[in-house]
């Protein structure tokens, strides 16, 4: 059934499974780890408490978006640049390492100080993009297009990797289907059979597939019994306020719950998969 | 995000969480149940076999294939009638309730002494097989076609309800999508969604989704913790030599060392959903 | 690219490319007819009316519903036994020879004296259906159901065709899609591809497929000219009262004007097709 | 059924109908062109000599892909500047205009002396490339993503309309679906809804879609008829050889047979159609 392409050399040798974003933060191999963050950087102050919030929940790395790719050009765009100093001044208060999505191979100057690099769903097949971070030493997370097979998923890390780079962390995010009463079809499948593919490590983003928060709870714990090596997740301080995407997003005390829960499932599940 | 249509009175309406299959297999409201068995009935031995197998591995019900939609003619049809006589004797020998699914209405009859009646994806709009199903005294398994909405699924179920049988348990097989690498999509999300929405147990069978057995104990896993009630598994005292399907079948051994996975972690999660 | 399933040997070898629906009207090898009626049979006067415009306007042939399969119990089910005999009258009336679409096996003996029997998208793979019609003497139309894909068409012909009964049209109506637009994505390289692989005719639905009145005449035009050997177009006398799906339905009006158009481009355009 | 979202103002207050690519060539409000050309400029002698036989046969413009966005980073790429160099050269010794797929938005400059840019599938929802684009005047030729809607392409118009510029051409060039036979199925409802719902041209590319040469012309010949205001044909003078995608590529004589078919047809379909 699973037919996996014969020309992603690079993608079928590479041996990691550890990734390292920092020293002391590793994802894969056992490494379990949760992302958490807004849609968006709104404001210092913003950033700041949601940072603070998650770390002391136990997130690993704070997400949060600074170029957005909107649908609807009259849809919130991000700050940009100033929102990139905002994440990292977050970081530099808080000490947790951070990554923001990158949306065009011009900004990359501007990402030189994240700790990780997010392609996502809209730009798996970004190919001058993709080349662009095969030449960088940094973490790339890599979230499959909403309409992409795992094929091309693997095909895209091998633009990754044929630069050089193969520090890659694969993301599941829903896919489109017919389905109307979620954003996307969160393709849970896809964790065990990256992970009979490849040695790179596997999260999922549960937040960004249901399009509502009343799900994220049951498919973040799904996901994580399903072998997946962390989680993405959409936290804001005040979920009613976002700026983008606030229906989907946890506000701090429920995440800080969910966290509590996925921390006591995970292991669990852990010593079932054959690693 | 989720509409839930104004036609299906009698399916909200509904208060019913508890399906009892027989006076001690129950499934819904804290019951987690396990369905197995092979996907036709081949013969007395091969039945009795796998029926006492899945019994000793902690299995509920066995369910088995006996008439038989298949997609080319050239494809074993099942036993038929014989196929249901060697079921119950498989029932009468182990004590096991049993299952099959039915594909025309003429073969209700033959379908009398089954503890449950399934109604396969292909049949979820078979709208004068549901209205037959209304009117008899006995629990029915309704799985949601492989290209059809949550909100269509509810509306099979109110074909069902108005003739007066409350007695569903609804079933999440996979949806077609275009990922070339499963043969089905398994949608977890439409375990949370479903239970949103009705009071009706929801199982899932991770089998018939993947087409392949290699992914049936991650995704079993995953079903179970997103908050399933049940599971279907296909299992075969002797894949390799199936008659239908055995490519996605699990033989014994795997079968009970899955069960024994399930077991453990079902109680846990079980505790941190909301019910 | 395209597959043809190894086991559809019967529908291979079958070497006709005309269906006699009745002496005078004949389908496919250069005989392009037009199917026409409301989605169900209301009354003896409805479909009267209707079966007298078409017939003036050109139609070959008068479809209608008389048990109709809907998502929702809560529609109208069609007038059944009744409704097969006014459609009868009508045919007697107008000499239009009349077509409606079968549910269930157990209804054959009602149809007996239908002109041409249509199996519809839902019932495509209702494989005890298809092997009760592969014993009659009569042509049927086969609709493809919307998450069918062509090869599994073609493996629904071979059910057919294995009891004996070759006089077989297919009909593309439409697949479902992810485009919210339209109810469903009208396919129309299913023509070419359907005729490259049998030798069978092919028609197309576009009033099914659109949902909505207004796109049914450039997607009939469209049709026409990919190569079809006829269309089937739902017509109703006054669609905004109409029992079911009016939405979709032309006036009889708008349909002869369409039948116009389509009698001038079609053979144009047959002339370019390599038969 | 259709929605138009209530964000596209600009796309909504435009009144342009015909697009000036030169002086000479118009595209819409009854101008109908045809595009072709190869996948990729391949080298002097290739491009020249498909250019001159696309002249020849009577098609407006020359389409060749320079910088080449590839599933696969193992397949060809494009000739980069140089192809564009190479296609420059061409249209100065036939005189034709010329159209190439941009990529990347640090390309912009590299394209300032073509005639008409396109933005493919896969950058559709680019969004910095549509902003850049926004501010030049040059006429922009945008496909629908294979898994976008007809709203996101109308928001993806209104990028580009957002930034000044409003010559824009809509393509369609088929949706991934779950059918097998096709690459892609081509949606040719896109044109008459799109056309009710803006009054920029729409063409269609029936060669992308199909992903065989084989249906090339009974499509090319539908979406003529359907209403399409061109049509975008993938021709090579060697498609064996070609250095990509020569399996749907017609090659010259077949292509000059089939735009005879569409000179035809074209004015005769058009009377039809409401403008």
């Amino acid at each position: 059934m699973i037919k996996i392409n014969p020309y992603v050399e690079k993608t079928k040798r590479c041996t990691g499974t550890t990734i390292a974003i920092t020293s002391k933060v590793k994802i894969g191999n056992g490494n379990f780890q949760v992302i958490a963050g807004p849609c968006a950087v709104e404001s210092e102050d913003q950033i700041r408490k949601i940072a603070r919030g998650i770390k002391q929940a136990g997130a690993a790395l704070c997400c949060a978006g600074t170029f957005i790719s909107q649908t609807s050009i009259h849809s919130f765009q991000g700050l940009g640049k100033s929102g990139v100093d905002m994440l990292l001044k977050a970081r530099l208060e808080t000490g947790l390492p951070v990554v923001s999505e990158i949306i065009d191979p011009s900004h990359l100057s501007l990402f030189e100080n994240m700790d990780l690099i997010h392609v996502g769903p809209r730009n798996m097949q970004n190919t001058e993009l993709l080349k662009e971070l095969g030449h960088i030493h940094k973490p790339i997370l890599l979230t499959k297009g909403i309409s992409n097979t795992l094929e091309e998923l693997l095909m895209s890390v091998e633009y990754i990797m044929s630069g050089g780079n193969e520090q890659i962390i694969l993301c599941e995010g829903g896919i489109r289907t017919f389905e109307a009463a979620v954003r996307n079809s969160l393709d849970l499948s896809a964790v065990p059979i990256l992970k009979s593919l490849t040695k790179l490590p596997v999260i999922v983003s549960p937040s960004y597939a249901s399009g509502s928060s009343e799900f994220v709870k049951p498919m973040a714990m799904a996901a994580t019994v399903s072998g997946a090596d962390g989680l993405m997740i959409e936290v804001h301080n005040d979920p009613i306020k976002a700026l983008c995407n606030g229906a989907r997003a946890l506000d701090l005390q429920t995440f800080a719950d969910l966290i509590g829960v996925i921390r006591k499932i995970q292991p669990l599940s852990y010593q079932y998969h054959d690693i």
